[in-house]
């Protein structure tokens, strides 16, 4: 690898200043639509996660002290200036990760949901009050921030995620350090400067770069209480139980094989649009995006496999530069490669190729990450490709005989994220509310991801502990309970001595 | 140990009947009031769990088929059933527990409040819901049961913590694997009978005995999806890293070391009497018991220790039976014995005697496992009783001169359950609740124990995950959030595709 | 009219006791099945209403000094008696309202669903709790009871209304003053004697008996704070407007207009069962009974009568005492004498005869109050059996050419208490979610009523203020919030005044 | 009245746009600092209100057709145009109130907190969900905006009462119509430009100026379906009578008379400074100022007593141009008359002035409506000061022997907004709390004002109906629920009809 002179040096976001890397380690950023390096990231050691945690730790004091409608000014304050700097973020963004503008602008919406549910953060911590539970005593709870709490996000999204992660956290009264993925790190510490400008005290908001070294000091760091992590199923499994095993609360979201079930009755036009975005927007690097389509008999399949074929040829690949192109690269040459596995892999299991984007015609001319849609009919419940989440556009048919069978089909697979069903039919679409087991479901809705203000969370191995993304829950994520029994005496009580366990 | 006859042979409570135990393994169970053995009860094999749990999985579906209203008719029977058999239940709890008969009375009243609050199962699983939350999609949210669900329970309340742990998991439509103390197995097998005539569908309450082998099964089980443990902190945390190593939820609930400040403007008559019946009541086997007093000033620690001793001496020990009694003995031999040599080493690190429990004149005539009140002045941070939690009535005094200095004492310990503080001041009730790092805060109340409507968590090494007792948390625990987008087409729709990342 | 020696005399229930009425002002309560006087019930004076809210009122220190937990434990001891006392229950609902005994058994089914909500009083009524809002304050609230509120009950649902009206009224602290109908007042007076047995304090629970001189009494005393009423729509507008013009919290429900929509994709098979259960059970008798029916399209309609007509003639009509009827007589012979008006006029309006019940059989050897099950095809909006709610057995089909025709009929009428729709479809289903203007809406489901824990209320005419029945928000319409904010000195603060409006 | 060339001529804000009124009545606006009319606002005729009120509602089906999160961001844009408009909305509030910058500074930030919370309307207009309730049927609700709903509001707070009254209104999809006080329309008319300039549809937002012709018409007119009143009791409760005798929904908060009960352990000198600024801020024009103070005790009365007289010596009376001055005119020349008028009878009806503020300084040389602090002592319960709300700078001391009979004085009043107390004793704040019938309590705090998330609302005959200001009752009020029954039928399922009434 050739370093080019403009290469840039990244740092880390310790106390509210940007400052270097001190291991000697870097990790190459890409840009996903060039093949070049646009950046060196820092990876941090375990010593400079520890020096960042501590200084987070030393901050808390000043934010804690503050009232709620004071940090939630704040959290205002830093949603206008992520309007107010929106296009460089898109910017960010797309040269990361490769994801299209629009796409781009798609995701910092969504992750702005969440900044909008923390400015709430005052009225989600309430506590609760009762009035003389028993012996003139008053009882009620607060909610606390647990201290120090980290983040580690995935590469996919670049802002939506931590914001998703880290809002609510910082809101009510948290210290957060997150450690955004090595492979689109830019996009995170540009919004440390917006905290920054916002007013948020140093130390509040640390980013920390770095690969497993840096995680493992935040996994066992005495002072971290709490981690929320998005990223792979495996991953995510190991976070919980090494996270957990430092007794901490962990949130731990994984991968999904997300399905759209679509019925005879259903209007397969509009079905097809929907599975075309959702399957394939983002070049299918979204853990909600749908994986394949299981068509409810041969007909129904016949049919929709052809209008799929159809308009997955009016696709267009390229760089984000281009206005008029559906989706971009994939996020590095590592990830293209076990792509194509999957590909050669499926059609040597059997499965039939409707249509090849192994060789996108902007290949020819770029050294990107790219890939074109490619759709695999006849794909089996016994292939690697139906069982494992492929991160890129090779979508799956699978053809199922009724209902039942489709279902089964799902509820049989190890990952429970998202789904959805196509039909107009309202009994077809309650039996699979009722007895499909996923954890977040659509009905006519290309991707079923909840809005700021529900819960984002998969079920089975798509996610381990209770933790979520978005929405109420994450206040109680981040916060823990003190209840408090008050008596106040009075000059007429009787004094008197009481051995038993007290019944109101 | 010269088996008599009539000891009883206890069962398994297995698809809504009493089986026997199949390993031949057996342990012990005491009356602690005489030392003597009073029953065997059976040691399951991890074979034996394996299919109790496999029967409580095909229970499910007749128990989720039920409405919620339908479920919580059940536990109003079940309610009822409780109050019927009172007495009969105190006797069983006594017998096995050697508590008073007004100690179990009052464990099955706050018992009762987690029945209460089960009954309102359905309105505690109530999801949210949305109307057009962005393109005519509807979003709502519903609570579904985990499945198989397992709860752990500890010897010291036979009949509360059971009730506690299980009745909002089996209102919400689990079904439940209850595995008691094997020291105190009568009272959950007792509660079996009442659930079976309550009409509890057979297998979605299940009583297994064992010890560590049981325990492991229910750890490592796959259809295990939660377990609900309370018990000691060394356990609970092997629990909590347990459970969550097999990617289970775990509530994993530990001991306390809980201290009572006395200000010097407290009313110290009042002060002393609650601390006596909190502190020395059950023979101090709670973890909501009183560990100790933290006088603030030397003039307060004088004039209360006189007080103590004063009081102390009044304490009554001796058997269930006589209805005289303040308390019984403590739960073992084994147990006795610990007690014992922490008061023997916390003398020779410097602790002054105030009160000498160490051998009551119950003891002299009775292998019953006594041990009366005894007090320790001038105790220290550095000591090994001031560290631990002890289950017996040993109690101490830790001085100190400002309240400052009494919370700091409270915040280095690494337990942090309970607490609580005597003052007629509202500015010190302030101070202590803000800062003092414990998850139940009493203010001029002899144990902060929540009402079966609040929830009941320590903080720190008392309580490991996020999980509670009581409470409407409970609700959460014990089901999976799903949800729902869903949109219906209309005739007049366009039809066209959005790759973009959804954003309202 | 001949007083025969065995008919009743009524009396209230005031201060615990039951006391004759002393006005010399009696009413009739009739058997509607045998047209007799059973009973002869006490029309209070305004004297002997203000006296007993005076009692009510004195009653009240002792019933909110009680912890919620004991309040919810006479609350639970009630519904059980209510249980207990089941048959008897029946018998004096059936004897005094001519209902059937499966009918009556329902109604107290779903009387109990208020009462097992009220059991979770002391949750409900939580308020919230803030740390530091800003200057250190401390600001919560607290939901207290309002004093003494009052009930006025309609005939038509002897038990069930009266518990939804006061069973939370009471478990919050309140005191309650229930006016039953006068024609049906033995089932309020029976549910006294349980309150009483399960330990409810004297003066908490009253009934008192009359008609508007005690209304005009509760309407105008000032110690009544609230009044929940539930009856027809122009006296439930008298209570609102002069409620409210004596400044009380008024709940007022009225009457409903409630119609099916059956659309042409339905189960008519199934849709026509639905409908003669829900239109004629209770002799049509309830504010949510279907009035009538929409059938969209001819041919639906057409098929749709054809099939109603054959159900209606298997419809038997006679006494409680016989188990295979469907339904009993109405209320009264002037009740009798209305419905047959409306039918008269509307066969003069241009209405068709589907099936007459105006002589039905039983009649010729009964003076109950018998109708038959009556159709009217052809019905129109001009009419005045499409205006008026009727309670009776005389339901209607009004014929539509579309969905939107349906709808645009229902959403015309002044009433909208409940509707539902009959169809596969779920787009129109979430067409008629979104704009039918009406409080409780079906699909596929006969009468719309919520459950306990689901909210009761209708729009437009049929509900004035904001008032419901069922679900939690009794408890706030039987509390008043009581905000506290509260901040405690300490030494080190400065002193200085602001006088500027504070802001955090 | 000679007529300035450069008066204001006023507009109303109707569908978008600033219209001339057409009725040729006017009245006048004055700056209260100089006395002189600085504008004339349009006085509406009931016509006008008529076609706004038309104008509105025809606007409605654009904004209820947006995503809550749309409309979301639409209040967010509004809440950031108030912040970068700040400067000119406090010389707007000044010049119209004469109150300082700094009290018109901390209005708009009070203000502000009503738009914050309105940001989450989203999640507050959340219905519930539960799966099947019994029959398979899911029961759910929803909250729907009421349509037109109105706000009226008062002088004395020109910006944050319109905020408070209106924001959770519009954002859960209501169209408003405003009225602001006749004597400070302009703030109320400069946020209509900010509401434009969000975004906000025309129509959705309408001020309509007037008087008691205006009112009429609201408070008559059919579309009109809730009224949100703030201002003085007599008017509340014409309001609450005769929006409820046209069948609204009425929200009418009244006027207070809030004391201070200083007890014998209180900081004299914190309580004395808070006292001042609470009591004479604002020129005493707050519903929330406190009226009085009740020192317990001779010796704490006159101590007290003797310190506001040393304070009030201090405090400075003037224009807001001046930025040293502590508070300014009163509204009108007719309310310094009606407050002379009051010293004057309290004077004669016995009680002693210990300050004279009747003739300040200032208005030798000044028409500004000016009145210095006056301090009342010896007051008792039966003169007309102690009954009255009085608004502006004469406040009293009511001397008492004991909390009791202190806080007596206060439960006897008919009145009950706020009242706080000063003490350092946690038993005095706890009785305080339990037993003072008001509803907005405060202890060691000036003003028991609630913060934005926290319902504000007294009792009494401060307040009629169950109408809040603030809080997340707010977003209740201004909704209605419908809560539907969805079953969906499938092939197995029997026919069969049931007439009983339907028990789960």
């Amino acid at each position: 690898m050739i370093v080019k002179q403009d290469i840039r040096k990244l740092h880390h976001f310790i106390n509210g200043t940007f400052v270097p890397g001190t291991s000697g380690r870097f990790s190459n950023v890409y840009n996903p639509c060039t093949g070049e390096v646009i950046a060196h990231v820092p990876l941090a050691t375990r010593e400079e996660v520890r020096q960042a945690i501590e200084t987070a730790k030393s901050a808390l004091p000043q934010w804690t002290a503050l009232s709620g409608g004071k940090r939630s000014e704040i959290v205002q304050r830093f949603r206008q200036l992520i309007k107010e700097h929106e296009e460089k973020l898109i910017e960010t963004i797309c040269e990361e990760s490769g994801k299209t503008k629009e796409d781009a602008r798609g995701e910092i919406q969504r992750g702005l949901e969440s900044v909008d549910l923390a400015i709430n953060a005052p009225h989600m911590v309430k506590g609760e009050y009762s009035v003389n539970v028993g012996g003139d005593i008053n009882m009620f709870s607060r909610k606390e921030p647990l201290g120090v709490v980290a983040a580690i996000s995935p590469f996919n999204f670049p802002v939506m995620v931590p914001l998703a992660q880290t809002s609510m956290a910082v809101a009510v009264g948290n210290a957060i350090i997150l450690k955004p993925s090595e492979k689109v790190p830019q996009s995170a510490l540009y919004l440390s400067k917006l905290w920054k400008e916002a007013g948020l005290p140093d130390g509040i908001w640390t980013v920390i770069n770095g690969d497993q070294e840096a995680v493992r000091e935040i996994l066992e760091n005495e002072t971290v209480k709490a981690i929320h992590f998005v990223g792979s199923t495996p991953v995510a499994e190991y976070i919980y139980q090494t996270g957990t095993k430092y007794n901490k609360r962990v949130a731990a979201l994984g991968g999904g094989k997300n399905f759209m079930i679509v019925m005879p009755d259903a209007d397969l036009e509009k079905a097809a649009n929907a599975f075309i975005g959702a399957a394939y927007g983002a070049a299918s690097q979204r853990c909600m995006a749908l994986s394949g389509v299981i068509p409810v008999g041969k007909e129904t399949a016949d049919q929709f496999v052809a209008i799929l074929k159809e308009k997955i040829a009016k696709i267009k690949v390229g760089p984000y530069t281009d206005e008029e192109v559906d989706f971009g690269p994939v996020i590095s040459k590592e990830s293209k490669e076990i792509i194509l596995g999957y590909i050669d892999r499926s059609l040597k299991e059997g499965a039939k190729l409707v249509t090849d984007g192994r060789h996108p015609e902007i290949a020819k001319n770029s050294n990107g990450f790219y890939l074109g849609p490619t759709l695999l009919d006849e794909v089996t419940q016994e292939m690697g490709i139906f069982k494992d989440e492929v991160f890129g556009p090779v979508r799956i048919v699978v053809r199922a005989d009724s209902l039942q069978e489709a279902m089964n089909l799902i509820n049989s697979h190890e990952l429970g994220n998202g789904v959805t069903i196509f039909t107009n039919n309202g009994a077809a679409a309650r039996k699979f509310q009722d007895e499909i087991e996923v954890g977040m479901v659509g009905v006519n809705v290309p991707i079923p991801i909840p809005v700021g203000y529900h819960n984002f969370a998969g079920w089975k191995r798509s996610n381990f502990g209770t933790g979520v993304m978005f929405g109420p829950e994450q206040a109680n994520f981040f916060t823990k309970r003190k209840t408090i029994s008050e008596k106040w005496m009075d000059m007429e009580e009787t004094s008197q001595t009481t051995f038993s366990f007290p019944s109101k």
